[in-house]
């Protein structure tokens, strides 16, 4: 290499999910040859990000401020509350559907193996919230992976406790999916789930 | 979006080569939950490289000195002189093949429409080079496109004017394709394999 700082670049851009070796030679060279200032500006709003994005203390999402903006919109229907695993399946929720209820962000799933249990995931101040009175649903949005439907049973059960009612997002078979390549579980469980039209 | 640091740094992210809103959307988000330490250490290495990365005042490859180590090394061979439109392509031989000479990164090819003649790729220092008679083959590693080979031809021209011996890397590089590109094994061979032009 004909530079050490470039070097180090290639190195730390490695960091990202998905880029290797090659593609983080890509990206340098593309951002010293034509976007320097582009560069810049990526090197500042990362720095920036990373030193003041926190999480909110309502719904634990990514959140600048000690209250996101979302929690602390009034426009916003609190009789609805939706458990996501990550930040990223709040994001997909939002830019997806309709909903205008409020968020809460688990930030993981429980995993007793990995030691990831309700305290991980703030599960105390989700009871305090349901405890509040103030939110009749908790629509669960967890994954549908084993752990996803485990934290599903959990939180429903908690839900339950406070008199709040629980759902979780319908299963079945996606829109514009073709049956023959839906697997075998989601089209067992979407034929038993038929429903009268 | 729940914060708008972080909707800046999504946007910013976009200048990076390939990555759109979606991957944007997934790196900002795998950095702030899991890579904080590494994506400061990004930020820190793109802003030093672009700061202080430069030119090398002999070869035009990126260096932060005005000498790179390369063009500064007397383990290098001062006869051969190989002559390749970007860092990328220099750096792909460099990798490929066990080249021991000099380079001369163009940082283009001719293409008079776009207003880039001999001036832009730095040919008048490239001149000086092959007048100052150290030089005895100039390797053009131009890539195998039109405006690659008009360049190839013009440089091969220079190169005779001063009793340099031109070569151009033997055919094995696939026609219309990329040097940065080429698997190592072909580009290797390609090198070996130049012949006089
Ligand atoms: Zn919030
Ligand atoms: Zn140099």
């Amino acid at each position: 290499m004909s530079s050490a700082l470039l070097e180090q670049l290639i190195d730390a851009l490695r960091v990202l999910p998905g880029v290797g070796q090659k593609s983080a030679q890509r990206m340098a060279y593309h951002l010293l040859e034509r976007e320097r200032a582009g560069g810049q500006r990526l090197a500042a709003a990362l720095s920036e990000a990373i030193e003041k994005i926190g999480h909110c203390v309502r719904c634990r999402d990514f959140s600048e401020s000690e209250v996101c903006p979302t929690c602390a919109s009034a426009a916003r229907d609190a009789h609805l509350l939706c458990a996501v695993e990550s930040p990223a399946d709040r994001l997909a929720i939002e830019q997806a559907t309709g909903y205008r209820g409020l968020y809460f962000v688990l930030q993981g799933r429980l995993s007793p193996l990995d030691g990831i249990g309700p305290r991980e995931l703030g599960l105390d101040s989700l009871v305090a919230r349901l405890a509040e009175g103030e939110v009749q649903e908790l629509i669960i949005a967890t994954n549908p992976t084993v752990e996803g439907e485990a934290t599903a049973h959990y939180l429903a059960q908690l839900a339950r406790q406070h008199a709040v009612k629980p759902s979780r997002l319908a299963h079945g078979v996606p829109l514009g999916g073709e049956l023959e390549y839906v697997d075998r579980g989601t089209l067992s469980h979407a034929f038993g789930s038929r429903t009268e039209v």
